[in-house]
């Protein structure tokens, strides 16, 4: 799946989204960062329940797009059934290819447009040029919050936990923090035949050195406690010049708030004490920094209530060591997430998979989990 | 200076050079594969001088060009004071844009121009696509080696060793052997928040290993015995995802075939070692193979006798750490090369340079030794 957020085929998706929301009998509402909203109709505000429809520059079927369908299909249900009181939402350039979580973060008021509009993203389009070009974009209105009184998300686990266990669904209990450590490496560009070793700054050996002291710096992590060097750029990148530039992110996740700073805080010294040894510079800027995100013990709680009305009394809870919109969404309404089983758990990749009996109980939690709400709330 | 092989800036060049060889009543003679020769009429082998005229895509104004015009200049000279002798030549694709060392390859049937047209540059660009666009070459011949005998190329040093010593002229005395080891290492990708340290099979932690492993293997290195990681090649290159593939090439040089062999079955056994331990896998393809090659013992003899009369008696020898065209043009004739110094050792970038006495100086070094040469033989 190639459907990066604001080109034409998220655009075609998210048109095929609001036309079956409005088959629904939902209000569909875009807002003007690309999230698309159906809304059922009524004053009282109700369960919104949703994730993101973009995906990676290499990206599986389900993640995201699972979660927005579950929305539209509850929605529909309970549109259907005459209750309504569910909205769904599909969110926008969750996967970053302006900014990670760009869209619940401008619709929680966490980033305001304007100061993001210049963004640009891997083929050099500025974000306020991309939303431009998208004619539903340029008369949108933002979507209250207030229209909405919790969030359930719904997603792919994307790791290797239930399906190790064999199980198919999990709670989760909060989603992990993550940081961004962007690391320039800085040697001296020349001829790979003629530059005894003795002589050379050579920036991909200095990449090597510090990616090897990051392992051994932080041990062997835990559940939650990842590291991932996953973009590196080599300049000139020639076979026969000795790199004068390596460009790299450092991303680091933790569970624990204390864990996730500490980490950063090593890295980012790591880099000033090899750039003190030599030969190459070193330069080592912090740049995202998410805190962990716990999610609402309420919602938590009636997730395992339907978790037994659904047949699924034991239902494991866990942390998230992907980042989701929900994380956002915590801070102007009370969220949760559930997951469901991975094959193998592989995401981010083609051949990323579930099966259809996890994706239709999954699905069935959230409503459960849904119909709980509106009930205490005595709906309408 | 950027003027890669046979795309415009490099047929411009040679176009331009073509006119001052006519100027100089030099017969012009294109080859097949892009090799401009500037021919002194008659029929008595002469001497040949040059080097080639394509660039690294980031390379300095010298590396190459320095030769070819000491090639025109001397064959000029020696038209103008009615002596004749001296031809000139710029090779093709010296910098490996389609494949290192092509036009002297080619020209002295080392390769056989049929069976590497096929050979893509990295544009996508095929060489008997390129060659077909330039009509100097639709209708080129081959130039008969037995028109020379012998070929001397004046060069840059691209290295630190006269500019460290402080002295402006060095003659060479062999050509360090290369050997390339194509590597792919094989992980599996999977997303960067969601998959345990334990779990990943991270293909850019495979490759710092690796690296830090033959840095480790290889030790200190010497003034001809080196290595780089030139070109490494991140899949899919994005900050959340654990990379799946890196595609990386080990070049090893060595001044001795021993040494050279050794390194390269220690990279190709290392490799092999690490992928035995896992946890991704490793194909180590050694690809590109030459050996060391000795400059012709009569002609840097001359060159020393040449050296004694530009007022240089005590002029350094010294191995070449790069690569030249001399090293295939030695397969077919006497050869030999001489270096100037380089600024702060500087090539293979934009502010690669040399000052102009010992521009000069080199290029009345491989005067003199023209001159002596065709002495010898009691030219014409």
């Amino acid at each position: 799946m190639v459907r990066q957020a604001l080109r034409p085929a998220d655009i075609e998706a998210r048109r095929f989204l609001a036309g079956r929301m409005a088959d629904a009998g939902l209000d569909v509402a875009w807002d003007p960062v690309g999230n698309l909203f159906g809304i059922a109709p009524g004053e009282a505000p109700g369960m919104l329940i949703g994730s993101h429809s973009d995906t990676q520059p290499e990206g599986g079927w389900l993640d995201g797009a699972f979660g927005v369908v579950c929305g539209l299909e509850i929605a529909r249900a309970a549109m259907e059934a005459g209750i309504g009181g569910v909205s769904a939402v599909a969110f926008s350039d969750e996967e970053g290819c302006f900014q990670p979580l760009l869209g619940s973060r401008c619709w929680t008021g966490a980033a305001d447009l304007a100061s993001v509009a210049g963004a640009i993203d891997a083929e050099g389009r500025r974000l306020e040029d991309a939303i431009r070009s998208v004619p539903e974009l340029r008369s949108a209105s933002p979507v209250p919050v207030r229209r909405f009184s919790a969030f359930i998300e719904p997603h792919i686990e994307q790791g290797p936990v239930l399906d190790d266990a064999g199980e198919s669904v999990a709670i989760v209990t909060a989603i992990v923090g993550m940081t961004h450590i962007e690391l320039e490496f800085i040697g001296d560009q020349n001829h790979a035949g003629t530059t005894p070793m003795a002589r050379r700054r050579d920036a991909v050996r200095a990449f090597v050195r510090y990616a090897a002291a990051i392992d051994t710096a932080f041990g062997p992590g835990s559940d939650t406690a990842v590291w991932t060097f996953g973009r590196v750029e080599i300049l000139p990148n020639a076979v026969s010049i000795v790199p004068g530039r390596v460009r790299a992110t450092l991303q680091i996740r933790a569970g624990a708030l204390e864990r996730l700073e500490a980490m950063a805080e090593e890295a980012v010294a790591l880099a000033a004490r090899q750039a003190g040894e030599g030969p190459c510079g070193i330069i080592a800027r912090r740049t995202v920094a998410l805190a962990p995100v716990p999610m609402a013990p309420d919602l938590i709680r009636i997730l395992a209530q339907a978790a037994g009305d659904i047949g699924v009394p034991e239902c494991r809870r866990m942390r998230s060591g992907a980042l989701h919109d929900a994380a956002m969404v915590a801070g102007v309404l009370p969220s949760a997430m559930l997951f469901v089983r991975s094959l193998g758990g592989r995401s981010h990749r083609f051949d990323e998979d579930s099966s259809p009996e996890v994706l239709v109980l999954g699905c069935r939690l959230a409503c459960a989990a849904a119909g709980r709400w509106l009930a205490a709330r005595a709906w309408p």
